[in-house]
């Protein structure tokens, strides 16, 4: 709990200009002295802590620059802490770095301090992809004697290479960064820190840390200004971490007064509910039907992937929508829910997922006793080959909205309200960004509210992590979040298994449940 | 100021024993918030912070010690800070170091924080010393481009050093020292922090800060336990340094509720007058005859420096006494005193500190003008020379003399006290050690008071350093003792030196006021 949280005056950013009185034999306080006291008076508070390293370059530095200089400060719990000092001449800007540190892919944004403003942002695969994809590995891996080094040396590297990279496109140096925050899930967070993360996934699951708190970015070889502090989002337990602590943050369900859902949904469907006075959290398996991966021609979003599909319900023609209109190269988790969708509606599956060969037009081969149904022929896709989705897959992907949509019908039951009471439905992630609520709702993954109370956040772990960076007062928001959270655990009991028996129809087995949903 | 120092409810040592809980799927806390949790119910505080290099290695530590851990922790302001855990079963000591940072000698002392006891201490020349035994000289070079960095290796390099050796001897390895505490003068400090001093003897006199706090003792070089935290004694101002507060510290005179005083002689006398409710500190030239080096035969105390001197009154003789008993070589403050103030009281000098060579039984010889006393003649001296004192040395000792007592008059005089009123008169230093009261008081140097009035501190620089590592509410204190105190400039007004021309005589132009001091 953070002490006298409701007395912190936050200032409105991390930069602020401050002139000092010159030093006279009648005021002859020392140079850090005479800062952190004008610091103070700025910022309302008792204390400003000056590294030594400012100290040092204090004396020449407040003289050249008249006695009027631009401190970067940020907060650590109830102390503040200067972190940069820029003459307030130049027009070197106070950047800060916000880091999606996603276990496949690496999201960074750059920051203005002051003004608030993106500078630019860039992705990057994170390079422990190629010790495991799976999280699993890289935790096995990092409990050999090299092995945690090596998963850290290959973030950090690989992140300091990105962060100059988009720096040079920025036209600033990586020494301007003076304030870095971090969201990942638990483990990533310790292999960033270089913390074995070992018990992590032992019972009884314990984290080496839940709040790693503040870090000098030299500290774990940050190369952007060695003062600059690095800020990792603390994590609630093994298997909820720093990027829904981030999300929550970014999707502003905290601070509400209303009731609202936050679904992140990936291999782990990770879903918060709350308001400002109280929040809940679950995650479970939903399954990876929904990321891609798992049907053949099943892949993550990119160029060429079939991300929306729509069927004429009368001639049952397909028209295919692929990312930045290339040649279909397969199909993403979104453009799968919209395929399943549209063939429900036009009756080319039925209610358990089953192909209706009847209606499918002979778009159906059988292989091994298991129907395919092709979506792009050969001719028309980038791989020469059948764009197909097979009976399998469809099966799979029943499941992962079962599973998805019991969840949420556990965690809602757990507080004992009902779905039209939610005032709004945020979806994270880029899966959030790409689905269609419209397809979703169809096929019963999502309940079925009116659709403009579906709302996509995008990168939710990034944004969050990015707001921190212009919004002081979020610091405190992330300790509320923290503080305020229940953990759930989902007990997958024989209640759970009944609900979720009854969701493996499209859309439910009791379809009064989706009025909007028509098949033809 | 400390906000809330008043609340602080400090532990009764650095060092506690804590056993945690082990986890359970009941209670999954991470393994550092389980200890930082022991830790805040242990100290009663709301944060305890543990360093990512702890985090690292607490997962496997724990385990091993079977959750029950012994911890150093120390305080800075308003969070305590772990700096290093121990298995509760090896006997290995949590150590710390107290360094008292002089311009010419460095001493240390090695402490058991859990147990309070002394281990061993040692001392050596200040390695700065060969840049220039002045201070000046110091400042001056660190202005070059690679003179700060110098001198801050020299004196870094040999503490090391010096710390490896004592820990040797004391059985205890240097990672074994858990915190540190120094203090020095303010241009010490700067040079010890690798801080430019540039502007400390620059007008109008500038320190690069007042309150360097903690550092950490790898962030300067310090070879001991990478996290152990280095306290650096505050300043009051370029000339009232660390070294004075804890001095201050260490005579307690800040806690009686009677007024006492406190002065270190030195090349320059510094003087604390106060109480529990205030204190005022002032710092004026004694003059260097005190502190050896002037006279020809003068110089610090050392094996076969004479210490004490008294003289028959009736036959003149000489009765000396050395350091260790060694053939003499010279003569220190101390025994200076001593020696001027048997000659005076057996008619060899008169008020004015002259000669008077019917009393001085042949010992006299005049040179280029200027009479010098034989004390040591050739044949018994260690130089192989005889050992003299003359009246260039006499008078610039009634000069050094006179301005001391002139100096503790005015500050007296500023609060509206007098000589009588002072429960106690402390006197620091090694200078302190050696001196014989009455002596002192015999050339009205120090005030007639009663001899037990007068209270030799030893190191007391050292011995404030140490006391903040076995009494943690000390560190309290410092802070108390830097807000309340008010630095006085001497002011060398008329009124100055009328009473300094008054002080130049032995014991006093005002005989009255030194009753006790009986010349033959």
């Amino acid at each position: 709990m953070t002490e006298n949280s409701d007395s912190i005056k936050f200032p409105e950013r991390w930069v602020k200009t401050v002139s000092l009185t010159p030093p006279s034999l009648k005021d002859n306080t020392a140079d850090a002295d005479r800062l952190s006291g004008a610091l103070k008076r700025e910022l309302r508070t008792d204390f400003v802590q000056i590294d030594l390293r400012v100290i040092r370059m204090l004396p020449a530095f407040l003289r050249k620059s008249n006695y009027k200089v631009r401190c970067v400060i940020f907060r650590d719990r109830e102390r503040y802490i200067l972190t940069g000092v820029l003459d307030s001449q130049t027009d070197n800007p106070a950047a800060g770095l916000a880091v999606d540190l996603g276990t496949s892919r690496v999201v960074i944004r750059l920051l203005d301090l002051a003004g608030g403003l993106t500078l630019g942002e860039s992705a990057f695969d994170n390079p422990q992809g190629t010790i495991g994809p799976d999280i699993l590995v890289r935790i096995h891996f990092a409990g050999s004697s090299e092995g945690l080094k090596k998963l850290n040396k290959l973030i950090i590297e690989d992140l300091n290479r990105e962060v100059r990279n988009l720096c040079e496109k920025c036209g600033i140096r990586p020494e301007n960064i003076y304030l870095v925050t971090v969201a990942g899930n638990t483990a990533m967070t310790h292999l960033f820190l270089k913390i074995d993360p070992h018990w992590i996934i032992r019972e009884p699951y314990i984290p080496a840390t839940n709040r790693p708190g503040l870090v000098k970015a030299e500290e774990i070889g940050i190369a952007v200004n060695p003062l600059a502090r690095v800020m990792i989002f603390p994590n609630i337990g093994s298997y909820f971490g720093g990027d829904l602590i981030a999300g929550i943050l970014f999707s502003g369900i905290n601070k509400k007064q209303e009731t609202s859902i936050l679904v992140d949904v990936g291999t782990n469907a990770e879903v918060v509910l709350g308001n400002e006075n109280w929040l809940i959290a679950c995650a479970g398996a939903a399954g990876p039907a929904l990321e891609g991966g798992v049907t053949r021609m099943g892949m993550m979003a990119g160029p060429g992937v079939i991300d929306k599909v729509s069927i004429d319900p009368d001639t049952k023609e397909f028209s295919i929508h692929t990312i930045e209109n290339k040649t279909p190269v397969g199909i993403c988790g979104s453009g799968l829910i919209d395929l399943s969708a549209q063939m429900f509606l036009a009756g080319m599956i039925d209610i358990r997922g089953k192909f209706v060969p009847s209606n499918c037009q002979g778009r159906l081969k059988e292989k091994d006793g298991i129907f395919h149904l092709m979506v792009v022929p050969a001719q028309k896709s980038a791989t020469g080959k059948d764009l197909t989705i097979s009976q399998v897959d469809l099966d799979s992907l029943i499941r992962s909205k079962a599973a998805m949509f019991t969840i949420l019908e556990t965690i809602l039951g757990t507080v004992g309200i009902s779905f039209p009471e939610l005032s709004a439905f945020y979806v994270a992630g880029t899966f959030g960004s790409f689905i269609d609520p419209r397809s979703a709702i169809s096929i019963g993954m999502l309940p079925d509210l009116p659709l403009e109370s579906y709302k996509p956040l995008g990168n939710s772990s990034l944004g969050g992590a990015a707001l921190v960076l212009t919004c002081p007062s979020c610091l405190d928001d992330i300790d509320k979040i923290r503080d305020r959270i229940t953990y759930m655990e989902l007990n997958v009991n024989q209640d759970f298994m009944n609900r979720f028996s009854a969701a493996k129809f499209i859309p439910h087995t009791d379809t009064a449940r989706f009025p909007s949903v028509k098949p033809s």
